[in-house]
């Protein structure tokens, strides 16, 4: 059985301004192309279908078409959970009437997670997916009122999910912050300070394979069969250097045998380009992709307008900035790993003065000190729990 | 073959600030059950499923679990198109993936239109779907310019639909403003202006039966057998009088054999109560349904907030209104015939001063004159047109 995972499609994104849109319906042609190359027999999307809860008309479209054809005429089996930015309400709309062609559509689910059972010839493999939750919503489900961390939520739904597990292939399908992960600039950034949204990568230890949800960086958890896919394209400048793409694996007599990284073509790449600006403009008349989405680091004197000068070189220009320092000239690429253990030890005021420090907030009066400890009490005594 | 025509949902919608999703979804719960007691075959809904383009996530997940019950429990046929008030795109969703299981829900459309037929054993109908749609589209379609009033796109679109037809029954659903019907608040106005929104009846004279939404009152137009469902709910002070519900059909040996106005129950119903404040609260004692939507209409002395007043009483009062001349103290219903003939040989200069008059501005000076003949003589050499 071979299983292609995806995720993080944010359908109707833009970049610095720039509508995605064509982007996306390119590279989803090529990923309807691979899925016939590759003999795919279980396509799964871990989450953040759209970019917003409410997507645009385009992306719906693009969506519906992108679907259509897989269950229509691939005829494969497709599971598709939310993220974050997707509506589960909306991502729902159908999920029943689509069951009897074997595309998987979960939102909203009553338990935290939903089981399905794939079949490929003799092949058998039981996928349990969970898709975004709060913690507030898990709590409910486990009448547990100590569940106040995402980490904690996923510690229930998974011992949850044990206690369904048969003698076959598992594949957990999740939409979640693994601890540890590199983080791009294109995720919401807020989430890392103070830790309440991660979860420990321990807790996928024992499914065949962990298609994840997230990042956009494709990575490896700690275990080769705990993954994030990565985002479909490069979702901000940071990600210029990453690649980005799809996992294949192969399930064969009821083992894992095979995981790659797999590219997608594009129609615009996303690069930046490092130089004196003189230079940049000498080498542009050899650049063969003028119409990427390209970032600028000028080097040398400053000069004003340097973006709108560089715009008659390269419509989709994101943007521009000085190197003052030219050793730094190199990468762009900013990544921040979060220490998953030193986060959960925080106490709510240390968390939230990081928060403060982090919008730039550092500096209070008497009245302004007094105000941030009473709110940092009423949160300790649960008083703003959903 | 018994068929169930329905339109004009609007899930959603709220009533002077009351929300109305509870009504709609006890309403829904009635409309299933009659559906399996009249032993329906076929479901039509003729567009206005949603209140907005964008529906509330509520408004999803009800449409959602209407027809999963529907098509998975019931097993039964249903024609859907879109109104006017819905997104032809966002309505598309899934549709493809929805016409194994026999339910057809038409939005956007490449020819204006979509055909199906139905097989109900050894009966069989030919459906014809025109979901909303703007002149400017048809005329696109068309590849003609000459297309520029609903009627005339209505009438192109009649005539391709018309080639494809067998000697089998057909039925016809439509969304749009057949010139003639009584109008409702409820309803946009505006559209009243000038007529360019209006369709005469007659291009559905050649149909077996015409399931029309649109118009919130259930009506006949000029044929038993061309009918408005009339919407599924009263969302609308003037529409207190109206019967709400549904119209059911049989279609036997390829004729149509019956015609039937059906009530559903409502969980809370629009009233209009008329009477001196005195006697209103008097009576309200009596009132076995003081949760209705009611609308007070008082006789008598002004008093000062007579609304807040009988909120008491009335927790779901809508508003109140005093009754100048008490021989008018009767009807609420308030409804305007549309002269179809008249407005076609209008103006637009003539349309457009009728505009300013419906919102209220009669007197301009010089220069404003001056501006309005600008603006005609620009709207007549077509520098607006879509």
């Amino acid at each position: 059985m071979k299983i292609l995972h995806t995720s993080d499609w944010h359908l109707g994104r833009s970049l610095h301004g720039y509508s995605l849109i064509e982007d996306q319906a390119y590279v989803l042609e090529r990923l309807l192309e691979k899925i016939r190359e590759d003999q795919v027999d279980l396509l799964v999307i871990a989450g953040d279908i759209y970019d917003k809860s409410i997507p645009t008309e385009a992306a719906v479209e693009l969506f519906n078409h992108f679907i259509s054809k897989v269950t229509l005429e691939y005829k494969i089996s497709t599971i598709i959970i939310s993220g974050n930015h997707d509506s589960g309400e909306r991502i729902d709309f159908g999920s029943k009437l689509f069951e009897s062609q074997h595309l998987y559509i979960v939102g909203k689910c009553p338990k935290g997670y939903q089981k399905v059972t794939v079949k490929v010839q003799d092949e058998e493999l039981d996928v349990f997916m969970i898709p975004y939750i709060e913690p507030a919503h898990v709590r409910e489900i486990a009448e547990d009122d100590t569940i106040k961390r995402h980490d904690e939520a996923m510690a229930y739904l998974i011992k949850a999910i044990e206690n369904e597990k048969r003698e076959v292939p598992t594949l957990l399908v999740a939409h979640a912050f693994v601890a540890g992960g590199d983080v791009s600039d294109s995720e919401r950034r807020l989430s890392v300070v103070g830790g309440a949204e991660l979860v420990s990568a321990q807790h996928f230890k024992n499914f065949t394979y962990t298609a994840l949800g997230h990042l956009h960086k494709r990575q490896a958890m700690g275990a080769e069969n705990i993954r994030y896919s990565g985002s479909l394209l490069k979702y901000s400048v940071s990600e210029a250097n990453q690649k980005k793409g799809y996992v294949l694996l192969e399930i064969k007599k009821q083992k894992l045998v095979a995981i790659e990284e797999k590219e997608l073509a594009t129609k615009r790449n996303v690069r930046v380009l490092t130089g004196l600006l003189e230079e940049l403009i000498a080498s542009a008349s050899l650049d063969a992709h003028k119409d990427d989405y390209v970032f600028v680091r000028i080097k040398g004197v400053p000069v004003a307008d340097v973006t709108a000068t560089l715009r008659h070189i390269y419509p989709n220009i994101l943007g521009s900035e000085w190197v003052k320092d030219e050793a730094s000239g190199e990468a762009v690429e900013e990544q921040k790993q979060v220490d998953f253990m030193a986060t959960k030890e925080k106490t709510v005021t240390e968390v939230f003065m990081e928060f403060l420090d982090f919008i730039g907030e550092t500096e209070f009066d008497e009245e302004e000190t007094k105000y941030i400890k009473e709110i940092v009490q009423e949160i300790e005594e649960g008083k703003y729990e959903a």
